[in-house]
């Protein structure tokens, strides 16, 4: 039987899980993909710590370069994360032509061009199952199963984090800070939480699905990011009396000449499969021409799930070496001469409806004010809802708009708050159902 | 560019959404694949009606064979349907060294074992994404994303015939018989729905996905079917007190020497994912113990959602072509010598939750010996319910259990229905959560 030797760099809870597979699952592996993978060495610069994962045969070493230019080892799984020293040691994996197999969500949608590119020219795999939704198998299926379909749009949960914190604010109406203090004690947030709650983790994720749906350039720095510190218990609220749920979404969508790429809270209706997507779930709808709607569902991080998508990419290569072949599937589904760059549409110019919160005055003429200053706007309401009475005398009040243009709201919001009628600044909530389309 | 030539056999609704697909988007899959996907010759034998679709280059003649035997065809598809005359012609394809796409769950589920060992024999691909879950990628994902994994089980609702009639009784009390007459005038069922509503097309799918889950020769026979003929509104309505829902369930499960499968109405609770699939959608939840619990979801039937899964398949082996290698993946995930003989658990040894609804009489004593008769069986009752009263006097009496063994529940009915304390027979309604495990 072949022997696939492979090379792990980071031992840290995710290449311990993956250890762990190649180890406790090597007769499962034997069994489906007929040959034996070889976990030859481990790369970490802490090599004392026990990770609980039986080592007998695998060399745990400090020095990452040594593993990348063992000539044995075939597949280079990187799991360091980072933007630094992951992107040399890819960088060089690659030029050595081995394969490389990685979960490096943030490396990727920064620099990932280049490292789809360096992979093409030396001709080998650069696979990454693992770095969007966990183990749901979101990037095979952009990249196969979908292969006959215009991919229309996408709109995906993909933090844990965030929607174990919105979950909780909407199921006992904790307070932000309250619900990431429960996260971070339970292990769903870091103590610096600002990657996953300011949504720049989803943004991540969101180059990178968008490159493979629409056959572009991965492009991060376009997409609109917003997280989910400004969302309050009344939004919660007032959203489940609407009859809608607050997630934050990464949505991707595909017009003739550009696409759309935004990461903002988000309600949708109950209707939505994603609005009964709970706790540190993730999931993602894709609509695509032939297909309708489909969606997948899983747990989109973790020690164990992760590494079972880095393993589907181990056996995927495996099977490719095994069948003397590479590159079988392009990088990101087009070979790199079929890639385009698609514009991602300015924010300014979206269209969709808002559900806007004020904090008003109490007084006579305020929301004539306010609708006035909208309806200069060309934004058109379509439902205006006041709920009791804050301590401090104010009135919340809350509006649902038709369609319309954000650069007409921000203008509208600008404006209205310079007038006496509201205190702070208003919440602005992106409403995301098919009245949108 | 390589050209790969297609067959396709059966141009009925599904042979006419894969002739489109190929039409309409050969330059989609030509810039993805990097091959040209040429539909040579379509088989049927009706040759006159219009299906709208451009066909261009192709032929389109009656004789099978024809297209069976042309050397220049590398991919035939399948889509006539059927367990006899598509079995001869993929056989002859198979035998002919050329690979096969189908959607025949039909014929895969009674002869499947026989079809992957001559396309093993004959070292060509034998594939059918489009058999179970229409574009839901649950094959690939089976067969490759979870290839590291043990599956524990499965929960897939798989006909959309079933769930529209399901769901069309939960949202506004229908009667099966109208909800099945609104299927039919809508197009999501057959003018003959036994296949549909009795269960056996879900069958046809769990023995595919249970082959593919757990490494095992196909096994329908063994399968224990029951359809949702005799559902009721009472049952639809009890189940919503209990914040349950009814839906026809494909369950398999794997356990230390033998599997679970089982097609039944089932009770599942509302906090599981798969009680809000409605309409004619399909879903399939997967419990495997690196990934925890996935879910896949979308369009199980209809013409361009099947299509798209023929297509994924189609692509599939081009790409092998391209890469000049075949049966990169095993067909049922395993190479066929490591697949084992998995005995199905006969139903009688099932322990599961239960819901009972008895009409009973409405006079002293009733309810003591019905639950006198299951306590003498071992069936320990969680709680018993009882709402009105019919316009014949009777009673509805429901009853939930603790876990218990399907012989002693069905030996306790028996006894139950020769009491005069009933009328008609009993509905039972096996309930799957968390509580079963």
């Amino acid at each position: 039987m072949k022997t696939i030797h492979i090379g792990l760099l980071g031992f840290g809870v995710v290449g311990a899980g993956v250890a762990k597979l190649l180890k406790e699952k090597k007769d499962l592996l034997e069994a489906r993909i007929g040959a034996s993978l070889n976990l030859k060495t481990i790369a970490d610069l802490d090599i004392t710590t026990d990770r609980g994962v039986e080592l007998t045969g695998t060399q745990l070493i400090t020095d990452a370069v040594t593993v990348i230019n063992d000539p044995d080892i075939d597949i280079i799984v990187e799991l360091i994360g980072g933007k630094t020293i992951a992107r040399d040691f890819i960088l060089k994996t690659l030029e050595n032509k081995k394969h490389v197999v990685t979960a490096n969500k943030a490396l990727l949608a920064n620099f990932g061009n280049e490292l789809v590119a360096v992979a093409g020219k030396n001709q080998v795999d650069l696979a990454f199952e693992a770095s969007c939704g966990g183990c749901m198998p979101v990037i095979k299926s952009l990249r196969e199963s979908l292969v006959a379909n215009d991919i229309h749009g996408m709109c995906g949960i993909l933090n844990g984090t965030c929607n174990y914190i919105l979950s909780k604010m909407s199921q006992d109406g904790s307070l932000f800070e309250d619900a990431l203090k429960k996260a971070q004690e339970l292990g769903f947030a870091e103590a610096e939480p600002s990657l996953d709650v300011d949504g720049y983790d989803t943004a991540h994720k969101l180059a990178i699905l968008s490159a493979l749906a629409y056959g572009m350039e991965i492009n991060l720095d376009d997409i609109h990011v917003e997280g989910i510190r400004n969302i309050g218990p009344a939004d919660i609220g007032f959203a489940k009396d609407f009859g809608y749920t607050i997630k934050l979404l990464a949505i991707g969508k595909k017009h003739e000449n550009h696409v759309e790429a935004r990461v903002h809270p988000t309600m949708i209706h109950n209707s939505n499969p994603l609005s009964h997507v709970d706790h540190s779930m993730n999931a993602i709808a894709i609509d695509a021409d032939a297909t309708g709607r489909t969606m997948l569902y899983g747990h989109g991080a973790g020690m164990m799930p992760t590494a079972s998508a880095v393993l589907s990419d181990i056996a995927d290569i495996a099977r490719n070496i095994i069948a003397g072949t590479r590159r079988r599937v392009p990088t990101l589904g087009y070979p790199e001469e079929n890639i385009q760059k698609i514009p991602i549409l300015p924010m300014a110019q979206l269209s969709t409806r808002y559900y806007l919160r004020f904090e008003a005055q109490d007084h006579p003429g305020v929301l004539s004010t306010i609708s006035g200053i909208l309806g200069e706007n060309d934004i058109s309401i379509k439902s205006v809802h006041q709920k009791g009475r804050n301590a401090n005398g104010q009135v919340p009040i809350v509006m649902l708009t038709h369609l319309a243009k954000e650069s007409r709201i921000q203008a509208a919001l600008a404006k209205i708050v310079q007038t006496d009628c509201v205190v702070g600044q208003p919440v602005l909530i992106r409403i995301e159902d098919d009245e949108t389309e």
